[in-house]
């Protein structure tokens, strides 16, 4: 099968991105063919008006792919815009994609209210499925690894899909949405990790940067004092020795049910495990910081490597519209 | 000066073409650097739905250029889709685009209700003058030859310059409007030439044809027998007259005021005189008619010489906006 995914470039990634969607890449690149794009237009759809951090993110963002173990020898990692093709579908299917499907997209006016000091009434923003649809369609990927929210799109990816082929003759497959395996990993004051609550613990975070925010983390609310019994199930240390520690998990669920050990104790170990489970993927981080030009050739080949796939699927779009071939 | 223009590929171009948009660009390429698209991706805003004319479409606008004049060694001509930066720059564009500017543009409601048969409420459609800033930007043209309907795109092109310019930094100029010289040559039937109307004359047209569509042309109305003077200001033929025979339109003109010839034999006269004024046109257009190959390198050329102005306009663009690149 053929996958297609891809992250905005808004910023180092934490661990609810690596536990989400970054762990059940790895598991896809080991199986199928995989395309992993960081999505620099998309961007832009909300970001056009201060684009000072937009290529230091995209530089992140690689970097945490690697770091979370994408490999680019078998997998094809690029910068989105890299690669002209999607320019060229989103347009064209832009003709063909009637506006109120557009409106009705349930991230469409949900953006629009959560970003009320961001002026997205664009000709950009409204067509951002329509980008991602180019996205997806110009690898003829078949399987996209998204989270709930994002399964509206790839249902209007299959529509416009349908659309083309009923117009022009069949060129694309109608792609499923992979619902990532939901571990919604919680951010240290308990809410969902998230980079808009400033709760994230980063994949590249320092050790001891690690370790205090661990130690500020949210537990049971019921345990009040140290002698008191916790309910690990209740709490967002445990759900990270589940995720980080499997194999000392129900020694620190006993631990704390019968009040043998206190939070502060709890997070200090947790603190610890989470450092050393980090260390080999900061390590690699480290290596491909320091080889800025390693990186750019790597990026370069995987546009090339994208492009070389993109360029059939348009030549083939091309010929079914019946556009003028020089 | 360098100016960009171009025409929807809708089929053979007719004399209200030429005179109105064609010989206008025959002068402006003495003097400046021109660059002279085939607008294929315009025709789909409209025409997404039958799409089954339209690389024919593009070949008979291309040898109606050729005909007419237009000079590959002194012009780049070629067709838009050819040239991915189009699809770029516009989707550069549309992220700092506001919709309502595109509600706005009064061709926007008024080709909505033009064609009541056809489903205009797409992306691409909406998008349709954002497209064409980036077409003009895209060369960094400073002249835009257009007809008066087309000055307010015109205008958006400059309002997206300045918005770019103002978001990233002094990347395009605004460009000004050219008014083509208004000549707006009458159909068969005294409207104005237009395809939409079916009273247009075509250049390919054979002369047979010619003479024949000529000698159903309407003339002054009050002129109803042979021997009542005419009003040659009020009349298509004299019209006629002006534009392809001026040699000969005051002996014209005379002898209608004072019904010496009357509208049949005057009307056989101009029939012969545009046979004779269109030969050569007709002439180059067999000559390249013959030679598809020929006609294809021409177009490979002009889109890899349109190309090289794109790409380096593109890279700036990116630069200022601050992607990122590998």
């Amino acid at each position: 099968m053929r996958i297609l995914s891809g992250m905005r470039p808004t910023g180092k990634l934490h661990l609810g991105n690596l536990v989400g969607a970054l762990q059940n890449w790895l598991r896809l690149q080991e199986e199928h063919q995989c395309f992993f794009l960081v999505a620099d237009w998309h961007a832009l759809t909300t970001g056009y008006a201060d684009t000072s951090a937009l290529a230091a993110n995209v530089r992140e963002v690689v970097l945490d792919y690697l770091a979370a173990g994408l490999d680019p020898a078998r997998s094809v990692i690029f910068v989105q815009s890299h690669v002209a093709e999607h320019a060229e579908l989103s347009l064209l299917f832009s003709m063909i994609t009637p506006i109120g499907w557009l409106e009705r997209v349930p991230t469409y006016k949900q953006q629009m209210q959560e970003m009320p000091d961001r002026d997205l009434s664009t000709h950009g923003f409204l067509g951002y499925p329509v980008l991602q649809a180019a996205d997806i369609l110009i690898y003829k990927a078949e399987g996209v690894p998204v989270g709930e929210d994002q399964v509206p799109h790839v249902e209007l990816t299959r529509e416009i899909a349908r659309r083309f082929n009923h117009f022009y003759g069949p060129v694309f497959p109608e792609p499923q949405a992979l619902l990532n395996v939901v571990k919604v990993l919680p951010g240290i004051d308990g809410r969902k990790m998230s980079k808009s609550y400033g709760n994230q613990i980063n994949i590249a975070d320092p050790p001891e940067e690690i370790r205090r925010k661990v130690a500020q983390m949210v537990t049971d609310p019921t345990r009040i004092y140290r002698r008191d019994p916790g309910h690990p199930e209740e709490c967002s240390v445990h759900m990270f020795y589940r995720v980080f520690a499997p194999e000392v998990q129900d020694e620190r669920a006993e631990a704390c049910r019968q009040a043998a050990r206190g939070c502060v104790e709890c997070k200090r170990l947790l603190g610890d495990a989470l450092v050393e489970w980090l260390a080999p993927l900061q390590e690699r981080r480290r290596y491909f910081e320091a080889r800025p030009g390693e990186v750019g050739e790597m990026l370069r080949e995987g546009a090339d490597r994208a492009r070389e796939v993109a360029r059939l699927t348009m030549e083939e779009a091309r010929r079914a519209v019946g556009m003028f071939h020089a």
